[in-house]
């Protein structure tokens, strides 16, 4: 049935269009929408030298707590047992996900206790869930009345929140995850019973919102996700694009990803992501990052998870230094409760991130990739460099029972060549190998001495 | 900030409006989208025949069910105290209104029971809130996702059920009230705080529902509400109802009211409603309906009214004789509960209607009002008339003392006249008076051989 | 395994029992805690006099209000299927009863409104469930912890309230119903299972509570309930009568009823129940009670009921008319909401009640029983008589017909007798019947004239 | 006002005495019910070779989880602002603690997972609180009748299910806590305005249920608490422990504490606990316990805990080393959530301990103390011994910078004595000095190779 509405609509958009800009670039605006001038954009140099950044899932699935983020789903999609059972056990009936949103308090969240932790990590980015595939929208969208953080549940803007404080806290950018579509929202439903012929979806729902979203609180990640399987065009994603690096005013500093539509990923947008937990173990000629998650098993909290579900610092700090040393930025996700809390096992990571990284930062921030990303002989040593400072960093992630590290890449130079571990600070005596390497001859430290634990960085300066 | 996806929107809009018939009436369009055309339509002759009809509020409201309807204003927008304090007594501090929708569980809701009690009313049509100014939706709508039956709360489309069991099981048209705006709806927030310059709201929200809703359960009564302060224009009313009276499915029958933007009741649109609870005594020169409640004091059903606050059955079936008489519909209303029951007190206000109506029916369906309203001689005496047949109803709320009813008004014929009490049968004998008027003895009845309680009706055969 | 704890405790018993008076009746004592002795006791002469109380059954099972008042019971004990799918269909797979009583808020509970009621009904006592099966108590015993009304739910003396207000502004008596077994008590299940010779429940539970709720709410109707097959030695039932009748606050105004242990029931206490609903229709030789609802199905408030569950105001008119001729009292059962009010349909019936009482009272309020109960000749025709005003009460349920009512018992007096009807005031005519008998012309009244509606007495004065 | 049916009680009673044995001790019967007799029990041996125990806070209060599990008392008798104001802010007003107990769901309680991790962690026996202050029990007691797990929350009996699976899959004595009074019960309350003359609460609530829990679940530690300021007297604990040595099902191997009444810690019963984290630093002449929190604010479970709230590993072993070298017992508490799932948290801190306890166990079971607990020259240096297998063992906090531990206390014998360090296993270098003490020279080892972290021990044979 043909909505009558329609001529009426079209009026005022015609004599708007009058006054629209051609649709060439407008003065100053350096970006087309078309993937061809999007994708030639240089991403902002903060990102690449920020290394490392936390990811935070929050929302109406922090409520059931239960197998996954994608709680909703695997009930009442897929239908899966364990999900089926778990709602049959413990709720009525007629109990629907939406039913959850009340129950989503945040009754102890504080947004500056989070920002000092964040801090703590040595993370330089944070991430936040504005919105899953739920569609509960962690800020008060105008869109999305009633499901949404500040209508229902913690009744709080928590987009804002976390904002100002990690904008006044501390030195960390404000980034937002979004997610295109909503797995059960009837007009996206709609539009993809038409095959996406229909944009009901995008044109009254995601596009306002995220119009919205970078409008009120500037974010310098813009994280895309879901596509939904609908194409970039169905999400006029180039265009928001466009905006989003020429008017937006965040233009100059944003940076985003590569979850534009189906068939955009690894291949289009900012940098990459490629896949969830992408840790390529070599270099990428494009920028790209390796977000994973501390608990093994969901990006959302998991009330019933034991300590064995979660990794620990070794296989975190592993983690990092691999992701680094082939040019990746490490994106840790966390999941905090429905109380609004960061469980203290999370906290401990954390913490243990920051610990690590207050003695080994110099090998990790604002550091190019060398030639070699790992070592060929000896097995988990990685390598960073800073080409100014005629540095190379060598992370070893076990300390050589001999007390000797033989680090088969760096070729180093008589009387030049210095080698120091990071938190010692003493030069240290090192022998050259035939034809490539050298051999350190780690110090001798007790174990209350060592400079850390879970890994460590030789700083050698002046090696070819 | 100007939003770029306007171009991508208009394009698509342009082509189809290549596509659209001219603005001129269509073949077949009787009505242009002007109030000039629209309100010179025929109201469809069922609804004067009907006279009675059944108004249903029921929503979130139910679920507070304290106060009134308008719970939600006067707790959060007026701060009224009694409403403010009920809710720090008895709710946790942050507990909003939107909480209440999951309380709302209709667990008894059984349309066929409904339906049957209808029917048992005498009732012709019924109206049922489909959406009151609180915005949540008794159907599914795609446009109010969780804010709706369907998602929330009963989880069941109440209004396909009711219109269901009130199409199968009875004889009565069903109709339903749609509120144009929402209280707390933020698109309309941002509307009004443009003047009304912006339309978001009744583009996105409110004009696609109202054809969803026409289109899915063909109300035969439309019964618009809450302009909110917006003038038709914003509303788009003329346009809409242009489609309703020339395309929609209940084209020829549908009926609707005169709430279609400020400055529009009881001056445009179908029959006129003017006030609620409208009730002025004299005849109009347009149909009109009076819509009242039975509990004196909300539409919506309150937990704690006592026995007083209802109309008596003598005060409704006072109601309905005034009304009907001066030209008008009699809308009675009732508030289910949040369980989806009628409580006994409204069934059996309703039942009593019916038994009223069964004996003195004849007197309010279908009739017409005659040329005097009441009479001048006995107060509480009033009249309706079929001409056809030649009938004049005097209907009397009060039984005289003396067994004689003196009529002022109605000038008999000797030979001719004859003059019955409904539901006895038996002519009665009656004698002229000097000028006007008749003097008729009623039957000695005793009490139960009545043919009814609460009022009486005689027909008057061959009178001037 | 024995309790080493008990010759501890018989230590202090011992010096105790040394204090105590001798086991024959102390001085002033005038009951023997045996049958023979209590039985005995003389019914204090109010409650004849008061004809008409009002039953009250309030508790947890308000809330589920489904069903019955035995919901419990038919649901987890019998498994009827109608309560086993109620649960099921609306609560999680593990609610328990228990969590029903946090949800029984008694939210709009006002003893002051109830006992306005109770006053305009014209009842002259009150009964209220103090506990039920269920064993929530509705006062705070101190054997009832977490299960009573002052800990959970309503959170308020709800036994205090309303004896304070029944006191205060009204005339009627206050009176208690107590269940003496509790369905579900691990005690006293656990002295069942010993075929109650273990008597843990009432040396613990029952016997404390009975014996601080006559103390300090000083209840002149103690209506026992629910033996649980136990005979009166477990319940020590003539201990406490004993005790009721010589020691207790009470001693001098206190009225009890016949469910004292298996057996007693119509047997032995004080006036007789027999069973609910009792209404034999002919004279007994003991004071006895009908205890019956206005909702046909149940005690307790069901939400779903129907207008066509409750009786109608004739129907209780009835009821009473019948059950006072034959010397019963009516004890008339209305059940609140768990909000804590009277639903508008019992307080109109309440009131209906009081307005038929204001007429009719005469013939009902410290009555007797006359020679013949009913009338041989015209049905529904019943009496009561006032020997010391040598006055006779015909009451009827139909007005005749003819407008004149045979009666078959009374024989006239020529020259003394008189006939009026109550609320109309004026001698009426009346002539004898050949043998036994008069007959008597009612007034010719119009509708809104008759005194009264659903019943009618005629006063007879001097007659044999 | 006296309860008559006290005498109808004491018959019983008085016949049970006649059959009751004498009050001397029963033949068999080791123990009087007098301090000096009960004070003479030799412990049982397993208990001072176990050393190192778990203690479980769980109960009504993990739902609030907030503050302290004391949380009743701050809240409704102290009123401490924190407490009032958390209430206020997040409940309705009339919220009471008994609300708390249907949302104890324990939804994720595995008693199995429970008892694996008790079992890793190293602990030889486990202590449940079956019931705390707040009077809730967690196995279905017949004197708690629905206030307790089996009736309201888990609907579970969790002392059973704990009990089973600890005695099932692991070598862990079961134990429990149990508090004798309770904060808010009306009955102790009584008693305690009569200054504990009356004895109400022992007799018909505490007394029932410790012979209740002692028969059904034979703990091996009963761990009273909580004397509410009465005397032993008032609680029979005398009595009690007579029985429990005497006749209980576990009167051979139950070891008790000292908190049963006024006036007996640290003084009467079995072992020590003299006040809650006890940890004297020298020898006691009596087996004592060192009852402490991982957690240092609470001993229940508190979901806004930060990781900084928690004792690190480091400082938990300390605590371990330090109790056992002066003769105590270490009784480690958890807290687990409302959901019945041992935070990941407190899982790793348990497996932590396991972890270094499978490498340093050697030197903490079945240990005895040595002539001196610590050294004077090294600090943080403890000692333990095994007499019969000639070996002192010194454990330490810090591996020493120089590689060389100075131990000041033992005297080594040329030749024969011989030093291990625990987890590595070669015989190290050592030189005695001059008068008494040995140096040791600690193996160099990577960090890799450490036998474990926060503490080290060596094992020292044939030293004096």
């Amino acid at each position: 049935m043909l909505n009558p509405e329609l001529p009426g609509l079209l009026l005022p958009l015609l004599l708007l269009l009058l006054l629209l800009p051609a649709r060439c670039p407008a003065r100053g605006a350096r970006f087309d929408p078309t993937w061809e001038s999007l994708d030639a954009r240089q991403l902002p140099a903060w990102f690449d030298q920020a290394k490392f950044g936390i990811f935070i899932h929050w929302g109406v699935f922090s409520v059931p707590s239960f197998g996954s983020e994608w709680f909703w789903w695997y009930w009442q999609k897929e239908k899966i047992q364990k999900f089926v059972d778990f709602m049959k056990n413990n709720y009525p009936p007629d109990f629907k996900y939406e039913d959850f949103g009340p129950l989503f308090t945040a009754k102890f969240f504080n947004a500056d206790q989070w920002a000092d932790i964040f801090q703590a990590s040595g993370a330089k980015y944070v991430v936040l869930t504005s919105k899953h595939h739920e569609g509960f929208t962690l800020w008060g969208s105008a869109h999305s009345w009633n499901w949404n953080a500040a209508d229902e549940g913690p009744k709080r803007d928590v987009v804002q929140e976390l904002e100002g404080a990690v904008r006044n806290r501390t030195d960390l950018r404000f980034g937002l995850y979004y997610s295109l579509f909503e797995w059960f929202h009837p007009l996206f439903l709609d539009d993809q019973s038409s095959s996406f012929q229909k944009r009901q979806f995008p044109v009254s729902k995601m596009l306002p919102e995220l119009y919205e979203l970078v409008n009120k609180y500037r974010p310098e990640v813009l994280w895309s996700d879901g596509d939904g399987g609908a194409p970039d065009g169905y999400w006029n994603s180039t265009g928001f694009l466009a905006w989003l690096y020429n008017k937006s005013p965040v233009r100059d500093t944003v940076v985003t990803n590569d979850r534009w539509g189906a068939g955009t990923i690894c291949k289009h947008g900012g940098y990459y992501t490629c896949s969830d937990r992408y840790n390529p173990g070599h270099l990428l000629p494009h920028k790209w990052e390796n977000c994973m998650t501390i608990d093994k098993y969901s990006w959302g909290y998991r009330r019933n998870a034991a300590i064995c579900d979660y990794l620990t610092i070794e296989e975190l700090v592993k983690q990092l230094v691999e992701t680094v040393s082939c040019g990746g930025n490490l994106l840790m996700n966390i999941g905090p409760t429905q109380d609004g809390t960061i469980s203290p096992i999370f906290e401990e990571r954390l913490r243990q991130m920051g610990t690590w990284l207050k003695v080994n930062g110099e090998a990790i921030y604002e550091t190019s990739t060398w030639r070699s990303q790992n070592d060929t002989v000896t097995p988990d040593v990685w390598y960073t460099c800073k080409p100014k400072e005629k540095s190379v960093y060598a992370m070893f992630l076990k300390w050589p029972t001999s007390g000797q590290l033989f680090l088969g890449q760096p070729k180093a130079i008589l009387g030049s060549t210095e080698v120091k571990l990071l938190g010692h600070g003493q030069p240290l005596k090192w022998t050259s190998l035939e034809k490539n390497g050298i051999v350190v001859a780690l110090p001798h430290l007790p174990s209350h001495q060592m400079p850390c634990r879970w890994g460590w960085a030789l700083a050698l300066t002046n090696v070819i």
